[in-house]
């Protein structure tokens, strides 16, 4: 058998380690011949750009290294390409046809929700794909983990303790901005574990009065600062933000994203010193902590075990500590946020977390 | 209800993390009236040494902490307790009465193999207890994942990330050895996250011929270094360390523990440049990672959950991704070692580290 | 000799590292017979809040850890004291007064420039007061180094790395906003150690539309990625930033700091997918490198040898590598830029990094 | 100019950073035509192994990776090269004609004692040599710093960090051996930096009984614990390990190095539990910490500038913060030991660091 990977979509530690993998188990274990990496995502396809040779040897020392070694491009969905400005064209067929060019045999894509639909397509089309689940956010159905999550939790963790000390010294209000435009497992998990006083995340629209009064509660019973941590999809309930606005004094619409409107309205009804942090991209890069390390092996490991037993439309997951495979119709254009009942929004409540809602 | 609290054995970070949630979720959730850290271990309940009163204020920021805000002792067993030079005796009654006079309800015990055993005992003589895994080796029955276990990985994982880059410019064998005296677990993980050529675990008796013959054969491929990582328990087949001293020209039996041997073993019988490292302690300690935090947080919780459930004489276990409780008699004596088909084992066959089976 | 020790000003690592060091020092080496710990600042003075008997053993552990056992506030200047909605009253005397009632024979003031000022005006009324020099930005006259600074330098130089591999393999312009309002040190130092391709400092203004060009000229050459590291007080030329908005698409004068603002002119120009990270107060926490650990130990031991000595109204410093003393009076109201002829900036520039001057 | 670069002796973080340095700053600055990696140092030139051509291109993301990408190999002595078992013979000739084969006209040697001696003894042969000062060890002659040091105490002091609350919350002694064979170098850092209670370094042999009683006086005292560093080379009083038999009731002559020598003497004398960590080869590898990138930055750049100025059988060095150059002469076969008096000896004793003197 002659594989194909590529990896499309945003950057998530732990691409490089999934690439070591597939490359390890195809070429060592199974003995098959040859993985091609397809640079750029789906743009390598349908532009034809030369592939790499991949061996044990060229994908040495990758494991630790964040990025990925085939780079790609945002926005190359070979359905909707993008052909002049503002212009797409369906060039689908075009990457079909540079697969059997290349006489690939099997196309591995390690992809996040974007990516995954799109192998979920080529897979209709004939192609015989298998997807690995990549996105920071955690948000890919069908598996409760995907790799990238843990080290952005451990580097959002790293930046709430270093807040800490500052906030509890210095009395003030720190507010940082996570990323998950629609989930909140990073805000979730890295608030629970950098021992943030209030969590807001997108799956609980939150009462901004409330989260004030609770913050003034916390003060005249002594405790002169606080920790919020914020998802960047949270929204105030009702779902209009124009209520963060009453109360505050320097409250500015434009003021970017929802961390610095939270601040701005926290600052405004306590009078306490407030300062916000954007993360950004940090969390996004970066070597893999070693358990996103364990999880991309297993991951590539095991994609290229499923092809071997004829398995493909498939995505790789993980699910009650084994892995195992679920159709890519099922992953493709769904979504998972954190439930409602999860045990982690519930031991965050236990320890006295605010949740606002 | 009021609760008694201790930690005992050997370190591993996680355990202030379990003591903020249980007072936590005892005070602010339960609205319980005290709950009281009891100092030493065990010797403090048979020594009668002043408990500590704990609430949320004390146990403020103590979530990343290593160690213990309880201290503890080894080897302070109340069933067979030390009253002189190599002299011990029976002190439990004294240890239930303890808990009597202290107007314990229910006492919570954050242990390892011995611990928790001393608890089920204490639990047949009637004491109310709950159990919550701590080990760093995750050797403890009954459970998936212990606290302190993934940051002991983390702490190894980080050293043979820095002995990667030596190794393979200097053309180095460095041999690492881990925590693990009956558990591979530490070694398995780190050995797979850190990219170790060889993995010798207690669980997979290795042939030390095959060993230095693999090492050979990767130099020959032109892979001049190796990493190898070893369980301080790891064994030669049949047992026998003396099998180790053939082709070594320097052998000494007395030369420390088994990654020395082994290191010997390899200089004597490739004669590339090996050294050694012995991480020790430094697994044990730390600032938790943000799995540790997370899990050991949720059995703080859950061991309150539990006592108001009216559930005891059990420990909080993770198992499949969910914390419930496993009974202390199905615990105590037990050990859980790595199982021979672990798909982390056959994932680490399959990148192609060498167990030397 | 009775001591007195204060923190000032905002959080930088390794105040506790000197409180430490100054207990130590005066009660072990010198024997004297009491170290007082005076809590908020200079409001603790001023509102007579109760202070801390200090010992080795209540300053035992602080050597790693963030923040300040003491406590401070901003904006409490004895001299302009907030005494009201925007009244402010001169309550100097009280201040010195209260030094005298509690038998304080010299204060320890921990601060940056506000706080050493203000230190400078009590030793022209006769207090017999030490400096020692605390800012992560690195700008008080006198010194070469500030404790807290190579942490800062530390903690942004990891956010580069981070940033690093995700530009290159996502072909991104990775903008990150570090601290420095006046002073580009921070930005300097971890712009050279983190590889950015381009640093913007307050001392150096920049041409925007040269940072444009040489950034596509990067992008031509086949670098189609570059980091660009801006002090939070850099400036374009002349001054005005609304140079910033010609060729920019999107350009939102409201939009935040400097740091968005290039990004946005970036964007428009560039037509590259731009991101920012506006690090922030994670900057300032967090447990000190070993060398604001070594750094900060050494001020501590000094101010108290000064004090032995006799000197006072002064503040220990450090320049070629020895720890000396500078007169208060030197470094009240000064400030101390990156020199333009620095050899950082020097080796920046040869090593290809861009200022866009 | 032709500029060739090799790397000489045990490895140290920053060997990379300063090949990107030298290649960017002859290349890029002063627009040199080429620079040549030597692979496997000296060995590369006897054996004349071919070069590498070095670019800005090919060293681009080289500043945080451990190891060096050219490779080394100790005991590549040219002088007195390996020709056969403990054969050697002087190929000194055949390097310095390879040198001039190769058309470079001025070759950069990086490295320690052994290697800048081996530069020293080709300049005299009139090859145009200049030196950069590597060691962990910070041994040097002519230098106060040494790339690679910096980063091998924060590596040391992390791991006493992990010890401490170990150590504390266990009631344990914790020996650390840290590395420094004839300097104290690492320990002395280290060993402030991480509140050691303890430091023995080989410029200050040490009392074996006044060391147990100091400890045991630590207990008496209520601090049922202690921390002892220990560099490699620290000898007792009178250089005879015998003495450290006395009192102890495990002893074995063959057990390993110095700190496991002391612990089993604490062990017996104190009867307190103790353990022992050999940090070993850890300590020369990793990512190197800020302040040794940018040192290693400007020794690039400054032995760039260096030959620019016509100067050369020198190596850079760093003095009183400022970069400059020191004859080879003056650094072949020296040695740098911990001077008596040094700031940071005097800092350690007055914040209650024992010596054991």
């Amino acid at each position: 058998m002659r594989l194909g990977i590529l990896t499309g979509g945003g950057d998530a530690p732990g691409l490089n380690a999934v690439i070591r993998a597939v490359v390890r188990a195809a070429m060592r274990t199974y003995g098959w011949p040859a993985v091609l990496g397809i640079p750029e995502g789906f743009k390598g396809l349908v532009e034809r750009i030369d592939p790499i040779e991949l061996t044990p040897y060229t994908t040495r020392g990758l494991i630790n290294e964040g990025g990925t070694i085939l780079h790609t491009t945002n926005r190359a969905n070979p359905f909707q390409y993008p052909v002049g400005d503002d212009q797409y064209a369906d060039c689908s067929d075009t990457a079909v046809a540079r697969i059997a060019e290349l006489g690939i045999d099997a196309l591995v894509v390690l992809g996040g929700d974007g990516s995954l639909s799109i192998a979920h397509r080529l897979a209709e089309k004939g192609v015989t794909v298998i997807g690995t689940p990549k996105t920071i956010d955690n948000d890919i159905p069908g598996t409760e983990l995907c790799f990238g999550h843990m080290t952005a939790v451990s580097t959002a963790t790293d930046a709430l303790d270093r807040l800490h000390t500052t906030a509890e010294s210095h009395h003030r209000i720190m507010v940082v901005e996570l990323m998950g435009r629609y989930a909140g497992w990073i805000t979730l998990r890295a608030g629970i574990a950098g021992a943030a006083d209030a969590i807001l995340i997108p799956e609980l629209p939150f009462d901004a009065d409330s989260l004030c009064e609770q913050v003034k509660e916390r003060a005249r019973e002594g405790a002169t600062f606080s920790i919020i941590a914020v998802a960047e999809g949270a929204k105030p309930k009702g779902g209009d933000v124009s209520v963060l606005q009453e109360g505050s004094g320097v409250y500015q619409p434009q003021l970017g994203g929802i961390g610095t409107q939270v601040a701005e309205k926290l600052r405004g009804v306590t009078r306490l010193e407030t300062r916000v942090t954007v993360l950004g991209h940090v969390q996004r890069g970066g070597s893999p902590v070693a358990q996103d390390r364990l999880l991309a092996t297993q991951y590539g490991v095991s994609a290229v075990d499923a092809l071997a037993r004829g398995e493909h439309s498939c995505m790789v997951a993980y699910n009650r500590e084994r892995i195992g495979t679920v159709p890519l119709e099922q992953v493709a254009g769904g979504f998972r946020p954190v439930p409602l009942d999860h045990p982690l929004l519930e031991a965050a409540r236990q320890v006295g977390t605010l949740m606002a809602e």
